[in-house]
């Protein structure tokens, strides 16, 4: 059956169409931290952001029930749901970050924020790291393609060298946020003489797809400050660290110590229902909209302001932040005593966290990777691996994952390692 | 109450975020074409075509809620809901429209159609009319802004006049078509010697935003083959016209008998649920695919497709395509019977419609038509304007508005008509 179903969906869907493993799962059913099969085989979800509360969570699909059966419509009636969201969301940020446009996708998200360096600024360049991804509009597409787009690259984007936890930028970890933010100030004076100008600096304060290397409080204070001297604006990109998943902090931007003009927002924030948001300050808003006007006819509909809302309800109700900060470091702890002579670095923050597995000098490896991946699904345990090298474990499970939970992720990886050829 | 809610809502939205109405209706609950405002007034639903199948459709809701339940996760794990669904939607086209992209908003849709249009042709040359909406995203609302964007104009878009009703494209209705056709080969010639080239003419086949001039079966034939010729391909936006709402036909381009290579569908797909789909001939998937790869975490997740399944469920059970023709066509009779200096055209199919209000020599009468619209919601009917000069109403209700409905609007219509100085 499943075999048929790759079939009608490369018939239907179209070729190219990525799946997660060699032999893709066929999900059917969800429940907090625990994913199930068509054959009733029970997953541990040590992957999965976007049901950041639990999958299935019962209060976010009441809410979206209650909601889906009393009104669903768009933003120029006025409605209480998203003017009482939008208080709330605004209430989790410092710094003036207290205006929300709502959208649907983090994609939306960050091509609105993108615009808004260009309103702000009245220039359209823009910088982001060289391994990053923040979504799939043409826009923001540009941002990490890996091949040249049909027409060529965007002239107006400059991609700096991503920092690392193991190959820092310049030889040492001591000189890496200096390096890096005269690498930004590099493609900021690049971009000026263009005529372009530069307008964004866009980045997740937890480099995540960068492979999210240790970086200490203040590692892009040194940036921050050359994006404020060119007169650019920042923007966070918290898709990913954000809603607590870091565990001491509700955003990225806030563990690391910046305060960004604009954030994006997107996966986890409705539980799994499209929903997004960009959140700035008021004037920045008022300047993408004088310069751009936005409308979005799903975005902030009431539906998608319940699911919202329930998420921060549970988030605050059942202490989610707290717990990824435990969990998370438990886990932390138990990744860290894992003995095999290919992992070359263990890090983390709350519940997102990684283990990077290196061959001889240190070397990336991402064969490896892969088959510790794909023995870890054939033990019930769903995950997957990023970075530039795709040589990093990627574990970034729901919310609610457990201490116990941590125990099975980390025995069973334990015995994986133990089979896995060197 | 809603003076304060609106207060909240410029502070924590931002400025200039459009309500309808000068004084906005502040909406609490909606079922069927019946829309309740917080002080339990009730009005008639003329103009939303979201809530497609009817607000509030309790066989949408229960499909959404059963499968938030259970299940909503991404398309890099299988699933039968998203292949059943896609497998369902193609099977309403015709001329190998057989493959499907799904995404949240008809903006992600028109935004890869547009670069499907690239794959394609190795081209980046848009057309569109002169007074067209495909959507927000910063590639997609080049094609309608009305100032230039920071930055400057896209260069490789080129706009062509639209068709008109009143005041057809030549001076003469018959030779319209002709003319439309000219200017979009004016526009690939362009396109051609800029550079750019020519990659795809997106329109929407029943011109909706243009005002939906009144356009024979074979109005776009000329056109489509002047597209051909060119070697670009054809992009029918039916965010508005699709899913039957002209009564005759599923698809506008049906109605008005081209073959686009591309289809883009949005708002009314999944009943107000964050929704939309890219509907395309295997190989421009495949192109597409190839030259950009793409993957979107919210798109076709299992409740969208429970959504969107459901609403194919109500139409078909309830006939409400033929409701649409039926109703649509009554309603029709009804406005043409109406008496007003004012009136200089009543068209529409289905269950979109509009009344265009002229002044001396057929002048359009945009304030007169605000006019009306004001008076009309101020008796408990909903709806709106459009067009190029915002003097036409738009008429464009849930589907199972019936005869008795079409009564209300066009016995409160005369009354308001009665009572309108001219």
């Amino acid at each position: 059956m499943t075999e048929s179903l790759l079939q009608r969906r490369a018939r239907v869907l179209g070729p190219n169409v990525p799946t997660f493993y060699i032999d893709p799962v066929h999900i059917v059913r969800g429940d907090g931290v625990w994913l199930w099969d068509a054959n009733g085989r029970r997953y541990l979800d040590c992957y999965n952001n976007v049901p950041h509360v639990g999958h299935c969570h019962p209060r976010v699909v009441e809410a979206i029930c209650n909601q889906a059966a009393t009104l669903n419509t768009h933003t120029r009636y006025l409605h209480e749901g998203i003017v009482a969201y939008a208080e709330r969301l605004t209430a989790k940020f410092s710094g003036g970050l207290d205006t929300v446009i709502m959208v649907c996708t983090g994609s939306e998200a960050n091509d609105i924020a993108l615009r808004m360096g260009q309103a702000v600024t009245g220039k359209t360049g823009v910088i982001a790291t060289d391994n990053t991804y923040h979504g799939n509009t043409a826009a923001v597409s540009q941002l990490s393609t890996k091949k040249p787009p049909i027409g060529g690259y965007a002239p107006n984007i400059r991609r700096v060298p991503s920092p690392d936890s193991l190959r820092p930028l310049g030889g040492s970890a001591d000189g890496q946020a200096r390096v890096f933010a005269a690498h930004v100030l590099d493609a900021i004076e690049d971009l000026e003489a263009s005529g372009h100008g530069f307008a964004s600096l866009i980045l997740c304060p937890f480099l995540a797809n960068e492979g999210f290397p240790d970086l200490a409080p203040g590692f892009l204070d040194p940036t921050a400050e050359v994006v404020r001297r060119a007169g650019g604006i920042l923007i966070a990109d918290e898709v990913q660290p954000g809603f607590g998943r870091l565990g001491s902090h509700w955003w990225g931007h806030e563990r690391i110590g910046i305060a960004p003009d604009v954030v994006t927002l997107g996966k986890p924030m409705g539980n799994g229902h499209p929903v997004a948001a960009v959140v700035a300050r008021p004037e920045v808003t008022a300047a993408f909209r004088e310069a751009f006007g936005y409308f979005n006819t799903f975005g902030g509909n009431p539906v998608s302001c319940a699911a919202a809302s329930a998420v921060l309800d549970v988030l605050e109700d059942e202490d989610l932040v707290s717990n990824a900060a435990q969990s998370g470091e438990y886990a932390l702890e138990r990744l860290r005593a894992l003995e095999h002579p290919m992992i070359g670095d263990v890090r983390g923050a709350g519940l997102f966290l990684g283990v990077e597995f290196v061959g001889d000098g240190m070397s990336p490896a991402p064969e490896f990777t892969a088959r510790v991946v794909e023995a870890m699904k054939a033990r019930g345990i769903l995950l997957n691996r990023l970075g530039r090298h795709y040589n990093c474990l990627k574990i970034r499970p729901p919310m609610p994952f457990s201490r116990a939970n941590a125990d099975i992720l980390a025995d069973t990886l334990t015995e994986v390692l133990a089979e896995m050829p060197v």
